[in-house]
């Protein structure tokens, strides 16, 4: 099925017999399993769109529906932990299309032997983010495999949220001349799991940045037009970029210069030898606005604490459609690209 | 928290420290775990109704939320697959609300290793087990972990459904005096996937019941008066039975005689010491509908295939509220009670 996905960022032919994991990657190979396998099978207009969400009719309501599968090891990490991750996970990509997050459910896979007073933690933090994220819990599931048939924990949320009228933000609506916003700096909750995970010097200097972000997207797109929202998660701004530039048949031009990372990430990205555009976060969001709404966007944004270190990084550009370009620290230019490997295996 | 449920299905004081088997049986210590983790720690009036969906105001319209997630194994069993145990289950779960399924979301966690042509089967029998229920996989996620930290594949779905108005089907709206119905053969599921995974000799001659039952419910619905629904899948007949008397705080009375099981499928469950009544269906209902409309909804049921087989099992009675009890074959009595251990562990 040629999709605009898979147009603009070709697949080449690797013809593997089983699951790898670099399905999980989030980047190439991820792309090739939903075009080979998920949307011939289940083809239908929503799912199509590969938005992270699908916004649907319902009798009179514009009503979003997400889910995602967290997998990520350790089950604590430095600011977080897999139940505060799956909630937030959950009601970020509701927002993303400018839906006010309502409802969640809440599906456990659990291994025997998992410690009850972990599973308490859990759903503690599971509880405080929906409190904080304004959503209930309202429905669930739990399963047990015996020992060696999961890894202690995983958990399954799905979502609604309402889409008010009006308001229509997807990957494929950004447009030449918007400029794009980040909220905040990148890579922090991948390189809080890695370090956490392989017991790393710099461990306990970097936390994840999970956090809901339905507040700062009303107050944004009450500021201002805006036409794309998505969250880097696993695959980085890098992946949603080269994701929106294909969606939107646009053109993506980042100056690297104004991309924030903190210096201990970048230290740390430096270390493992990776790119900080392509670690995931899981409390920041890239934003297309129009032109003119920008400053009012912006200025919204700074006023709350998921926004406050949010900056302009970029234009969407009506040269190479499809593409996403970065401008170097060094004035040369680099073709963004999805990527192949799983770089951070388990990260959410 | 004492729940309706909790209060009539007392859990014995039993201190685990860590996840066990039970835990997962929809039994007894499942709903211990939901009685200590989740619902003091999510409470909310959606939630603490505890049926297997909730239904919820949002805008102008009743929408019914539900999720599931399968670990069954092996993947593939006489008569179906996980993947078409993952659309039915949750479509059966929506229906059971009297809700119309529209549209599911579906989660993939996949084992480094796992056959991509397992994978296509799979997808393929949701995409048709979808057709056949009428509703749309929207939305979905993917995630890959390493060999030996899951087995093989494990799905979640969540889907959304309308419910009609002036429908209001709940496990907790039973009514002494009404008849309950069950709409086929019971334990047909959890028979047909133990004698695969043991190769037993019977294999091949029991097939999984796994079927959409969104038809059958609004032929009933349109029939007469239903007050209560409820796929008995994990914990059987006789769960879903001990559930309703607690949520609906009336009496069960069931004739041992009347309720229906395949010939071969007593003759396994007497091979392997086990009650049909707590095997798992995945394509049954029971019903307790008002006297009156007892026969017209029955004659309903009839009419399509998975209801041809349909009939009356016992009735709702105003003494022992919150207690089900089953008359048997030699004239006794004998209350039914959660089961406490995991008879059939991961069947769906």
């Amino acid at each position: 099925m040629d999709t605009p996905f898979a147009l603009a960022c070709p697949v080449p032919i690797t013809q593997h017999k089983t699951i790898v994991l670099g399905h999980g990657s989030g980047g190439r190979l991820t792309a090739q399993l939903v075009r080979d396998f998920f949307l011939p099978a289940f083809d239908n207009p929503a799912l199509r769109k590969l938005d992270d969400q699908a916004v649907l009719e319902v009798g009179p309501s514009r009503i979003a529906l997400t889910t995602d599968a967290f997998v990520v090891t350790p089950l604590f990490f430095p600011g977080g932990d897999i139940g505060r991750l799956a909630v937030n996970g959950t009601v970020n990509d509701l927002a993303m299309a400018g839906a006010r997050p309502l409802f969640l459910s809440a599906a456990f896979i659990m291994e025997e032997g998992l410690p009850l007073e972990d599973l308490a933690r859990i759903t503690q933090s599971m509880a405080a983010a929906a409190l904080e994220a304004g959503v209930q819990i309202v429905t669930g599931d739990t399963k047990v495999v015996n020992r060696g048939s999961a890894d202690k924990l995983f958990i399954t949320t799905a979502g609604i949220g309402l889409v008010p009228d009006g308001v229509s933000i997807s990957a494929s609506n950004a447009k030449p001349g918007d400029v794009i916003l980040v909220s905040g700096t990148i890579g922090d909750h991948g390189m809080a799991v890695w370090s956490q995970r392989e017991g790393l010097e710099f461990e306990g200097a970097i936390f994840s940045d999970t956090a809901p972000l339905n507040a700062l997207v009303e107050a944004m797109t009450a500021a201002g037009e805006v036409h794309t929202l998505r969250d880097p998660t696993r695959g980085g701004l890098g992946t949603s970029l080269c994701e929106i530039a294909a969606a939107s048949a646009a053109g993506i031009e980042i100056d690297a210069n104004a991309v924030p990372v903190r210096e201990d990430v970048k230290a740390a990205c430096e270390t493992l030898g990776m790119d900080p555009l392509f670690v995931a976060n899981e409390g920041k969001l890239v934003a297309m606005v129009s032109e003119s709404s920008a400053p009012a966007v912006l200025d919204a944004m700074r006023t709350l604490p998921q926004g406050r270190a949010a900056c302009i990084i970029g234009r969407v550009v009506a040269s190479h459609p499809g593409m996403a370009v970065l401008k170097t620290e060094i004035g040369g230019s680099r073709i963004l690209d999805l990527p192949f490997v799983e770089q951070l295996p388990r990260i959410c």
